[in-house]
């Protein structure tokens, strides 16, 4: 059995809560001889902050490049509002995302039936939804460069971001999509703003040429981000792959994930290139939810989201989709029994603690 | 009486049908010596296109300058999907936006008690929502430099758009919203991405600046736009007024109209500054929807949001309040005496046709 390298990474807020139980799984998994899990521990965002002084120190960085895959927690909080720019948490997460060259970010947004209900949306608008957003996550906006604040004099300041894209960044990110279109219902939506932005021009085209190259049995739509949006609101389950760029995928991601009503359910994969020496990839795998500073601590976080994700590191990075597939539904029959963290909790449920609720759903594996 | 000059600029799709039921009205109220409106009609977008291969002609730009007010349709359509970028349609709306210096766009989204039903959303969550975007609109990605698509060699193309804002562009901003919630609730939340742009640091300082020197009566919250626009879609009533960036503003004013279900009803105002020396603004008018090509011409265009937007007209830039509360008083009798037009059409309600709202709400004034 081959052995596999895990950083777990829990940061700051929930961030640790919940990898509680994702530890607890892999003990499990290395104990019952189902696989052979090495891990290793490291901080990032505001935790290293307050050890190091930097959102990740040098020397997590160099583990996190060695481990097959990067388990990560959560990062922020208003206890480093005011630290400097360049060292807040989330200078971490931007880090590792780009020094590991993870471009492909996958955000499944599923409706949980059993928790239908706690969306702000109506039932039939929602039940069964099962989306995925592929999210650029090394260019645009976040990383272009100038990045800058400059004192212009009398009380001025003037900010700039850029936003960057090459071809290669919009292609590769493009195929990850149509490969991911063609193991689901064959239809990818993409995303830009071509009316107003050069990078949603050049978006556009490359996507189309893509297509058109090399997936032509896959329906290629294309929807100004803004509309998007509104469509992904009034009726989402029109949808099935939706590619966009950065920054439109972090608003987008995050609106789709809320439309569920099952945020903290919500696991997601960030993917590098597949080394063709190795056919490994570069792999970090995070829930879509945030540290949630203000329940941390308490044993109210919902771990689901985060064990989801260590679900898509079976899938994604060893090849254990079998694995994945007992887990996805150790969740749902925990669910299905009535088991409740305090964020879904509803009526004739039975609420639970986060290690009872990782404990359940270990027990049904 | 004093005369006031409007330039209607119908546009493409729509627009046009829209805006008759507007001249309709503006019709009316001269004839009736309620007000008196000198209007000329221009072109701009796609329509502007066909006639001089421009997206707005000098002399059409020069008439809105000339104007107290201009009345926009819509633009765009796929029949101008291949025309060069420089006179797409939206070019038109962006230059008469930039060259008028209309900064300040505000975007109302309120859900009509009629109509509730038609949203997405649960009838609780949206039941009597009434809040108002206030987006930047002639800064940030829209129009700074360098905006451009360079080939790189090889097949390979590179895009660059520059998000730019200054001081004094997030000053006047805050300062609208600021005004505007003293007439409200006293409460504004300022959305940006700080924790991954300068010009989100840039803006959280700038408001939080203008608030302590100008606004302690207010209360001002601060949110992430990615975080804002769950919080939207979750329980979009704990917000009052939203302050934001052009583009942020675009996706949140676009997700927030469509929560309403009342897409085809809601008007959007676009103001520059006060003169000093006339006390007069310029100002654009225009309604939230876009040019729905699809349904152009055959007389299913819902007019409300256009006819709405003219309301705002007649309250922002002619001082005529009472007779704009007049106006939103016809429309909300009109839509609970049971007529709607195809959009908005649900069992046990007429349908009717543009025209025939147009008149129906002309009747009740
Ligand atoms: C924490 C933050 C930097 C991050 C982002 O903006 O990408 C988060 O919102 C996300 O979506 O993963
Ligand atoms: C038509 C387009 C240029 C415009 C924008 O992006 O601002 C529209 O979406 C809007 O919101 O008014």
């Amino acid at each position: 059995m081959a052995t596999h390298k895990l950083l777990l990474l829990p940061g700051d807020g929930i961030g640790p809560e919940v990898m509680g139980e994702v530890k607890r799984l892999i003990d499990w998994l290395n104990s019952a001889g189902i696989a052979r899990f090495e891990t290793d521990t490291g901080l990032v965002g505001g935790s290293a902050y307050d050890a190091h002084k930097v959102s990740i120190s040098e020397g997590d960085m160099a583990k996190a490049k060695d481990a097959d895959a990067v388990i990560f927690g959560a990062v922020g909080g208003p206890k480093w509002d005011a630290v400097p720019y360049e060292v807040r948490p989330e200078a971490g997460l931007l880090r590792l995302r780009k020094d590991l060259a993870l471009f492909a970010n996958l955000r499944p947004a599923v409706c949980y039936p059993a928790l239908a209900d706690a969306s702000s949306l109506k039932r039939d608008a929602i039940e069964g939804l099962d989306i995925v957003i592929v999210r650029e996550l090394t260019g645009g906006v976040y990383f272009g460069e100038p990045k800058t604040i400059t004192d212009l004099g009398n009380g001025q300041k003037r900010a700039i971001d850029t936003q960057v894209y090459d071809t290669y960044e919009i292609e590769r990110i493009g195929r990850v999509a149509f490969e991911l279109a063609r193991k689901r219902k064959n239809k990818v939506t993409s995303m830009e703003k071509r009316n107003v932005m050069k990078s949603g021009v050049l978006w556009n085209e490359v996507m189309t040429q893509v297509h058109k190259r090399e997936y032509l049995d896959v329906t290629l739509e294309h929807q100004l981000a803004d509309s998007g949006g509104m469509m992904l609101v009034k009726w989402p389950k029109q949808f099935d792959v939706i590619v966009t760029d950065n920054l439109f995928g972090d608003m987008l991601s995050d609106i789709a994930a809320m439309l569920t009503g099952s945020l903290g359910m919500l696991p997601s994969a960030s993917l590098g290139e597949v080394d063709v020496k190795s056919k490994k990839r570069k792999a970090l795998y995070e829930p879509v939810h945030g540290s949630a500073p203000d329940i941390a601590g308490k044993g109210l976080a919902n771990p689901i989201a985060m064990i989801s994700s260590f679900g898509m590191a079976l899938r994604y990075s060893f090849d254990m989709g079998d694995l994945a597939d007992k887990v996805d539904a150790a969740i749902a029959a925990v669910l299905a029994s009535g088991l409740r963290t305090a964020d879904i909790k509803s009526e004739g449920t039975t609420a639970v603690s986060t290690t009872q609720m990782g404990e359940a759903i270990l027990k049904e594996l």
